[in-house]
């Protein structure tokens, strides 16, 4: 799995934190600062000037998209002088006060590590709530699906993505990455009570990739596709054979491995 | 467990249903219509009315504060004519579409059934995020504690408030229950990861009293209290010998069971 990156060195007098954070997507552009407004990425380089009163950029290990959230994103920041990462946290959170973003973590951490290319693994987790009845506590958190989903079949239909292919199909036009060849290490569906959670890892995915697979999975759900369908629409490697994409607000970055 | 209560028939023409409902409380005044903002029973009286075209007054099987949950709150309703449950719940969540209420469930009951007079039994959960970092993805849905919890030490404690006791410690000073005297059902903590959950259940509880009863046993978690404080606490019979409230945002009402 690991492959050697080209090293990142900080720059004289500075020294590097891992910080992984959790924040709540509904509002904001993504995790990538943009000019159509405000994303997780700018509220931290805000908070760090803040705190550091010097600019400082903040690297992420993968963008997401408007009103995706996280509960474990990583990235990594080079601040001056030499603190203990606890007191970071700390500073960072009083900065962040008043946004829906939150430092869980912090330590301190090599030059050799890149949050974005020492990763070797993310996850991700899309929340289904299947019910008839619209959503409160969980409204902007959670993709409502009023027809009956049968979470056994979208998981026995879903192993036929896991493995080494060609994701053209789950792939957003607008995807930047060289390839589409994607090696996906898990996909799993399992539903509790009314809720349906599907669960996937990877070393990378394609922009849009899960929120398209979930959509394609809802079609299987609901009676609308077959398991044949589904891997027909994957060998087609073609855009226009996708199902729809799930919408935003179900998904949330999970997790990032690093070795 | 039961005790006959008082009939309370539906009006000539009218039948009556029991609605099971979900809120997200952080922005009413509680369950019970107020002057000084809105409630829950007020958004539905507003739907039922915008409905069936007249008022008609909605019961809860009890109340709760300001900034308070629930999952499953139940009341019921006397509604013109003889409609299908299906359909009252669809046409209410219609009308209740941009507020943060939901009608989860709906069936058609007797006169016998009164939300608050025929209920045997309610629960609540109140949930803690024991941890450094602030809330994003959870804010005002939980309570927040900085310090490290003891959840067993916790669990152990609240067992002496288990059974009958007088509760007075426990009510809020503006309780208007006749009797301090209550039978305490359950009351268990656990741990999962930060999550620390009280679940509590009884045929009733007194204003205040869960919060209370949480606010307490965080003095336990950390250390401030022993098991043995708490119980001199609960038979000092004075609320002057409380610790503190624990905030509405962690509590939920979440069931009320009928014979």
């Amino acid at each position: 799995m690991s492959q050697k990156h080209e090293i990142y060195p900080c720059e004289e007098g500075l020294s590097r934190y891992k910080l992984t954070v959790e924040f709540y997507g509904a509002h904001m552009v993504g995790w990538q600062r943009q000019t159509n407004g405000p994303s997780v990425q700018e509220k931290i380089e805000i908070a760090v000037e803040k705190f550091c009163q010097r600019a400082c950029g903040v690297y992420g290990a993968g963008r997401t998209d408007a009103g995706v959230h996280a509960t474990a994103m990583v990235c990594h920041v080079d601040l001056p002088g030499d603190m203990e990462a606890f007191r970071v946290m700390e500073a960072l959170n009083y900065y962040l006060k008043k946004e829906p973003v939150s430092i869980i973590h912090c330590s301190r951490v090599g030059e050799d590590f890149h949050a974005r290319f020492s990763a070797t693994k993310r996850a991700y987790l899309y929340h289904i709530i299947n019910r008839r009845a619209p959503l409160t506590l969980m409204q902007n958190r959670a993709w409502q699906i009023k027809y009956d989903l049968d979470a056994e079949a979208m998981h026995e239909a879903a192993q036929c993505l896991v493995g080494k292919h060609d994701f053209t199909t789950f792939r957003s036009v607008h995807c930047q990455s060289a390839s589409a060849l994607k090696t996906l290490d898990r996909l799993e569906v399992r539903r509790e009570g009314e809720n349906i959670f599907v669960e996937t890892a990877a070393r990378s995915f394609l922009h849009h990739q899960v929120r398209s697979m979930v959509g394609a999975l809802s079609y299987v759900g609901r009676g609308k596709w077959t398991a044949l369908d589904l891997k027909a629409s994957l060998e087609a490697c073609d855009r226009a054979a996708l199902a729809h994409n799930a919408p935003p607000d179900g998904l949330y970055f999970t997790r990032v491995d690093y070795d």
